[in-house]
């Protein structure tokens, strides 16, 4: 990453994509004829977890209760409406919330229902290639059920499916509850990642607009103000969803588990906390930006002043013994040029108008300040 | 759209009309002499929907109940308020509530009434032509009736009239209380290709910002910020409203549409949270033109500056050789005019001069940082 | 209105008299020896409506119960503070009410107390010669009482004393609270001219900081800030008083009239948001000024970077061809100057230089683009 | 107080003085052996009223009860943490409310405990030497019995001091809440000299803004800035304190001292409102010193612009006919030279450039609009 | 410190260590090999107060309860997530309340569980050699058990410590809540001596701003801006734990420290206030800076302006007469220069052309008013 251009990281932004206004509220896009979905089924308890794919044929099967086993679908690629359409008649969803999974620009959300749980989030995290992933997920919790829905396939809940079949910690003892509660934690936990490195760029740009300030310096804290915007628009509702999964009232989240969405509410606080920080920090670096710029102008005014002001008397003193005056036709016109001294005296005056002015800088504090004594300081400051 | 003028899509504005202050509350204008309304009445069920045409002289009969329907009455054009008054009277509204109809700069309201509920909001659209429709529109809902009143005529609701007569969805189903969601949620549906191509026009002036910052530029982004201000007085109020429309205890509204009404207001929420963020990006693009024009004149001032300061002293030496001392007179007296390599000595002078400037320029990094390398992080940051 | 000079219509502001710190609380000021009030005596029942000048002589009679009739007196002229001690101990006010009554700055608020209400507002409104009259008005309803207290003769309240006495409106038939209520009403109706002038006032400025920013334009501009957080002080607590007063408890005030004070709560709500929105867009308009002004700068800059860089290396060539080194002397001493055609050498040269800049400052962007174009783009935006 | 100096008045500010971090909380300073404070005691009924000096060696029998009597102890000076603890043990404080005492920058607050009220408020009053005082008062009350501690000795009480002496008002016949109340309007009342100060101050620093900004101008905003924050730190939890009191539930305060104190919070709410718009006004003093140096700039700028463009051409003519191409060696060389009329061509050249430049620069606006027509719409503006 | 360079002290950061994304919650790190914790063990009660250092091996042993006693077992050194789990486990704590202690970058907060008490502070500390230290405290208070988590040895609790072994105040009185209530008290404490240096570095960086603006001084603003960023989201939180404690309805927590954490949150009150202030003072100081910025260029301005726009006509003159026309050629040709008195006459013409100069600087107020007159305000307003 070079000093002279620093990338600002960007959110993947698909065009928000709704359906037509005056529609009838619920309706579902055709399928698109894209990829087909890919679905997963986990069934687990503390002696078994077994994982297939399912066929989108038999869609309605996967969603069979096992009796004393926790039922985990997860569904990647939401192009097809059709599918959420299935999906959400087998389970009773309500039409507006298959249209909420199915339009993925929702604001991150939490809808509690008299037998289920719906909650929208933003899911964002950092790629291995250092470019930001951000796909909606919606996750319906019912009694031993939970179902996710997500933008794409490719997601950051492989630690948590590792968990699952290799049985560590308390997720195959718990219910359902506690896998939604793994998986929001994940999410929250990845986001921290993606902080940091805007953390770093901002590090970046700012030893930049103190350093080398620049118009492409400018425009990186612009964009990185845009990305810290759309950020925080994924970020603060999270804090409100988080808050309301640990005070729900529902059976379908156990207390321990209400105990545990505290803690992602307070990193969720965190979160917003640092958003707001870098966001703060930002404006700050747009206000150094202009000052530095300013005081760029300012040195650069200064040199222009420092060499004009002192060649202008000079070249005064040119132009006037280069005047033609005839010496010949009266001893009054100009008889310096004919002075023994002439030359002499003319250098003496421009020397010592050079050194008045000179002098006249450095009692300004114009001149003499401007290498030696900052040098020092700016090593101190850095 | 030229890329030199970014014309920003302007809300349709009328004089605000007020009763002249001190006068009864309640008093409606006179007839304006304007064309008549358009009124139109629906009565549907189940199995029937007819719609027809409403004659002014017979306006009360229109209000009729007809068992086991739901009447819409839907009133285009306020200009008259005689009409207004007639149906007031004819359904017991409050006077004041007659006068809000009326006068058509209210700020969006829910009002609960013992028989009636009474919604005031701004129906926001892009029309096909680009422009952009801003009209009131009240909504008076009772028990199997549902009276509309708008503007002037033509609005975005022919998607709900087409599923009422074709029965698409399940409106002909539901009472009077779904029909007003179908029209609160179109009116919510239609701002979004309005902020769309709020955006849209956003990222042209951010374009614009960043490669050719000018008056106009400014002007657009300031145009930009009055719009946005008046839509979101337009947005904010409706949030309030859906929301006490999915929390109201009156029986008008059924629990089903109460649920729907807070998928309103989670849209309600998306449009302020958008408009925020727009006028956010709004005010950054401010203060990124200020700092590109700041930058630009810092530019224009290095080019002075540089000319300036290289030919300052080589016309100083220039108008030292021009001058008239005597060389007869003395031979102290300008000896180099005579000498056999002066004039090689003022070019060789002069080039020295030329190159040390120069190199002080670059040192300061003043000149040769500004075309190349600038280019390549332009790009990137792009 | 001259283009160059937009006045401000400013609030009639006098000097905040206080009771000395320390003094009892209560105390009067003594009478000032100026102008006696003006107070007026209205009795009222839906048969009849009196009114009558009231001698100060004779002042606690005019509060003397009439069975079956509202009594409204009306003090305009409040300088002398014993008249208010005089009504105060007749109705039996706390002597802190009696204070806020005639010492004018206070605080638009409420006030219940056992048996009345006490109401403070700022009645504000345009003169008919433009300027703007803010008074206190403070108001006291009692069972079958309204007393109100002006700072001075004259108010908007003409509209409703015609209604008393032609019996237009539920005027006459209804009690005292709905007095009370026309007045505020009225109070608030009058606000709006007034934000409407700042309205077109706004519009005038926002042209000229477009198309002539002046440093009287960023005057007027402040000004209009300073007279608009004026507005605010008075506006904002209004909101709070209307609330209060639809959400009264007490017996003094009906159901009608408290459900026709919410309206008066919505219009003071309007009001707010509008004082708001030009809070924010003279903010703006300060802004767009300060790009404006910095934009002029940039372009003066720019004309005379472009004369001086061009003309520099001419006057450099002519000053190079005007020195006198003895051509004479030896034939490397300016051989040109000799030359059959040095003069046209020059030339050429000089014309040379000066394309080549001409083409400089054109690929820069610098000219060309100032006029034709921008023109254009201007009349887009307007 | 010249133009050119508008001091801010400021706050007399001490270092603040804390307990070292660790120690016991309500530990007290030792004995600075300072000057002694000065104590005084106050007896009083309807009917009688004694003042008295207290010796700090008696000073436990000061707080004597004395039957049918209030009695009220003044301690002014409170460099000795001693008194205070045995004040506090006498009364039975909590040592922690001993160390708000004696530790004077508190956050001006209330404490209810079981049988006292503890107030902690800023008083701030402007001296006849137009410096302002800046002072903790700690109030004890307790039934029939109120103690106040000051920072030193000399405050804003004599008013009150003399109504309890010659029994002015209704103090004499009311309890210890009564004096109260009495002293804390008394502070709230010494607010508004302090803020008509800096509201004129603000006046004067508005014209020299306008008319002549200086550096020390912008100094002096921020200056005015820095002590109305100060300000309002002081002034924003009077407001707290005042509601509380205005609602409390202690037996202590009577309830027409609750319904004054209601009063008491109204002014702390009008103070609050007032400091804000001062600060709003401060920053926008700040904005509008900017544009108004931008535009000195600015028209510095144009003045240099107008004189070098119109001789910067005129110089390059001069420069022209001042080379010393030789006429004689060939026909081509200069022949203007040796025309009759070409010295009176080269001024009707140089009148010509200078013609078009005066109409190019009076085309752009740039001059002839500077002096005649902004006189007059300043004095508009003003 | 220089006034060239003012260092703003910095708090110590560490990198953020998070879990893996998508880890077990509650999962702790492995031992890093570092140094091992110090542990120390007190055990006290009225009478007794021993200190022991606890060995990792027997860690468990150290929470033995002791009857009659208070048991601090106080842990220095959170690199072994082990030896937190050990605790954790032997004391009943949460998984994730464990994993809260050994990820150091916390937001404070207050938890409370059915037997125990959990707190996290952010303990910030001017160290002798004035940089700051910023540690993470965990504490767990259960009934006659207090345990403390530090990030590394060394904290500001030597006075507490000193105060349990030599008895001092009422802490060996009192039970576990009061060494609580003693520790975040001393934190508290220990934020005023930094928030005092931060100001004072405040005045320094007020001071050059002033008198000598210099990009140096806008990087120490800059960086001034950023700690009090962090400071802030260390305090904020702090002062919600406060209330929270104060208002805690657990039996772990007596009344009378229940009082004591009231005046707790007094001070993290003040605390905020405090450093809101300066997050103001900051803001206005890099405003300034522009201002002054602006004025030195201004400044630098006016002198070129001078100086250009004397000599520019001073010069034309020169070159005027400079020229060489033939006089010989024609009577018409420069007669001037063969006048007797023409040098005499050039020179009157440029003394004229000087003094009218410098006339009108005068009347502009460019000249005249920027030494004298403003070294006098300047004296004023320091």
């Amino acid at each position: 990453m070079s000093i002279f251009s620093i990338t600002i990281p960007k959110f993947r932004r698909r065009k928000m994509a709704m359906p037509a206004p005056g529609s009838v509220p619920g309706t579902l896009p055709a399928p698109s004829g894209q990829a087909a979905p890919v679905i997963t089924r986990f069934v687990y308890n503390l002696v078994d977890c077994r994982s297939q794919d399912v066929d989108p044929a038999d869609l309605e099967k996967a969603f069979a209760p096992e009796p004393g086993k926790v039922v985990w679908v997860d569904v990647q690629g939401m192009d097809d409406g059709e599918i959420v359409r299935r999906i959400g008649n087998k389970l009773g969803l309500h039409p507006l919330t298959q249209e909420d999974i199915v339009y993925i620009h929702q604001r991150p959300k939490l809808e509690e229902f008299d037998d289920n749980l719906f909650v929208i989030l933003r899911a964002v995290r950092l790629l291995d290639n250092q470019s930001i992933d951000n796909e909606q997920l919606s996750i319906i919790l019912k009694a031993n059920l939970l179902v996710t829905f997500q933008e794409h396939p490719g997601d950051g809940f492989d630690p948590v499916r590792r968990r699952l079949t290799e049985g560590k910690g308390p997720m195959r003892k718990s219910g359902a509850d506690y896998l939604c509660y793994a998986l929001i934690d994940t999410i929250i936990d990845n986001y921290y990642p993606v902080l940091d490195l805007y953390e770093d760029t901002m590090d970046l740009l700012d030893d930049q607009v103190r350093e080398n300030p620049r118009p492409a310096t400018s425009a990186s804290v612009h964009n990185m103000r845009r990305e810290l915007r759309q950020l925080r628009r994924a970020v603060w509702p999270l804090r409100e969803v988080a808050a309301s999964l640990s005070r729900s009232e529902l059976d379908l989240i156990t207390d321990p588990i209400r105990v545990a969405f505290r803690d992602c509410h307070d990193h969720a606080l965190q979160l917003a906390d640092f958003v707001e920080a870098n966001r703060e920090r930002a404006s700050d670096l747009a206000d150094l930006y202009l000052a530095m710029v300013g005081e760029k102008t300012n040195q650069v005014m200064k040199v222009l002043t420092i060499i004009a002001t002192i060649f202008i008397p000079l070249t005064f003193l040119c132009g006037l013994y280069g005047m033609n005056f005839d010496t010949e036709a009266s001893p009054y016109n100009m008889p310096e040029l004919k002075w023994r001294f002439g030359y002499l005296f003319f250098w003496i005056t421009s020397l010592l108008v050079f050194a008045g002015m000179l002098w006249f800088f450095r009692h300004k504090g114009w001149i003499g300040s401007s290498s030696g004594r900052r040098k020092k300081s700016d090593t101190n400051t850095g």
